[in-house]
């Protein structure tokens, strides 16, 4: 712990690709105070970071920045040997093809100091396998973030068997000196958590749309009218504790435990057929094929960086024995 | 449309039993500017309104009210049928018992003006079993909130075969007067919408506990830091809609469609046992259990009242299709 921007030894960040993924995670280190190198081979690819960032720029968590200010800290590497020289982090966001990036993290493993974090935002592949031709992986993680990554507090990590444990107690540092919320995983399980979760709702609601239930537009507007608020200020276990009054969680599952089970047998398990496809899309034209996807994003954006601000997610982080106990 | 507080020809409702939801509509209600009839024949009736108002007049929609000021909105009424003589609505709260409730509403059904909407904060059952009793069953609806209900937007609104669309229109109009966003759903099912979405996130989250991915604290950390704000700003379909980037839901389920099927037969579908019940509760105890029941749920409460504005929720019903358009 220095005077780094971010309260680590870090100061300057690498970072491979610049989807969606990667421009997030470049304005969240430039906002932070980072030197931030981009990577990729893209001719155009500094025009196009600095059109992103004017987007971005207004949703940051230490509120809006100047997103002149943001791209002065950027410098533009398309080798990536280069771009990781002198790098305190690489954060990696290639597309999701295994083998294009084992050769990724070799590359990066040979040519980034050895004190550096070698961050993967991948959603579906883990750091065995993504450090398989890798001299030592020990410092090779996955760090899941949800999207919009410079919005969204969340960063699943996931380690491997041959992962270094000051890498995972300096990359949870980190993500936290950056306003984030790490949570490492006790194992690794398909999909991770986040994902997985959402994957179950989306279940359901393709189920009550396709069964004629509600609308696309209504099951979107239930969910930001009840669980989504519920959800963003207590977890599902919390929310459940409370549910069952004083007696709590014990109280709940004595009285509704035995209901479970039998509740899951009735959630739908839809095929997700051409009919089933057209219904959902007819019924999303209608609810926002008036508005481009600029706007509907900004809204989201802003949408969520006031939301997120008011449940004070990251105050409270680490009160339940999180994950920064833990690392 | 006249110059009742609640903008509809509403003045003066009866609620029926002063359980947590009971509590909530009358506080709600109250604070709108009702005169609001208790039914309860609990001896203890008006002490036991009147404290809880000293909790619940924090998290009103219009925000903090004075307590006294909601209780001399109050009057109090042991016997059924004399609670809802003159009553304009009626919201009934009482066990979830169907034989009693069919009792209930035969009741009110003979002693409330003809006018009045019956309304039923029922989570399981449907008008046509509640009404079964009733000589005409037109103006009883299922109005189901999602607790509290004088914080959480969403009210459910289920009909049955005999109801009276203008009876529909009327407490679509009533709950809209009064801040809320009611949905009404197109047909039945059983636990209608959000608790079927809210059983299908906690089977994933038990399964993620019991499999030891991560712990209860950790689970509700993760939900709370992604898919709890982005439920709160924008539902699953619309998430899914930014998702696909400019191509929206049609792109997204080009390139997703085909994987949604197999990841969902990889979601857990838990048993609810003794060891997996243990297991939650040990980990819940280690969460929760240093702190009282009213000191969480007040958090709990001023947390969401905080994201349920920065949501803007109510600000933004019916800007797509939305129930009172169709209503």
């Amino acid at each position: 712990m220095t005077d780094s921007p971010v309260g680590t030894r870090i100061r300057t960040a690498a970072v491979i690709g610049v989807g969606t993924i990667g421009l997030g995670w470049a304005a969240l280190f430039a906002s932070a105070g980072l030197t931030v190198r981009i990577n990729s081979r893209r001719p155009d690819a500094e025009a196009h970071v600095r059109k992103a960032f004017e987007l971005y720029a207004a949703s940051l968590p230490g509120g809006p920045a100047d997103p002149a200010g943001l791209a002065a800290r950027l410098e533009f590497e398309p080798d990536v040997a280069r771009a990781v020289e002198g790098a305190d982090v690489v954060q990696e966001n290639a597309p999701e093809d295994l083998a294009l990036k084992q050769d990724l993290f070799a590359r990066i493993g040979a040519a980034a100091p050895a004190h550096a974090l070698l961050l993967s935002s991948t959603s579906t592949l883990l750091p065995d396998a993504l450090g398989a031709r890798m001299a030592d992986p020990g410092r090779l993680l996955v760090a899941h973030p949800f999207n919009p990554p410079h919005i969204v507090p969340l960063v699943e990590i996931v380690t491997g068997e041959r992962t270094d444990p000051r890498a995972v107690e300096e990359t949870v540092a980190f993500y936290r000196g950056l306003g984030k919320t790490p949570v490492v995983l006790r194992r690794a399980v398909p999909g991770f958590v986040a994902n997985r979760l959402q994957s179950a709702l989306l279940r359901e609601s393709i189920h009550l749309v396709r069964e004629g239930v509600v609308s696309v537009a209504e099951l979107d507007e239930i969910v930001t009218s009840s669980i989504g608020g519920r959800w963003a200020a207590v977890g599902p276990f919390r929310a459940f504790h409370l549910g069952g009054g004083p007696g709590g969680l014990r109280h709940w599952f004595e009285h509704l435990g035995a209901g479970l089970e039998k509740s899951w047998q009735g959630l739908g398990n839809p095929p997700v057929d051409e009919e089933t496809v057209a219904r959902i899309l007819a019924q999303a034209e209608e609810a926002f094929g008036g508005r481009t996807y600029e706007e509907l994003a900004a809204e989201r954006d802003a949408k969520q960086t006031r939301v997120i601000a008011a449940a004070g997610t990251d105050a409270d982080a680490g009160t339940d024995a999180g994950p920064a106990q833990r690392a």
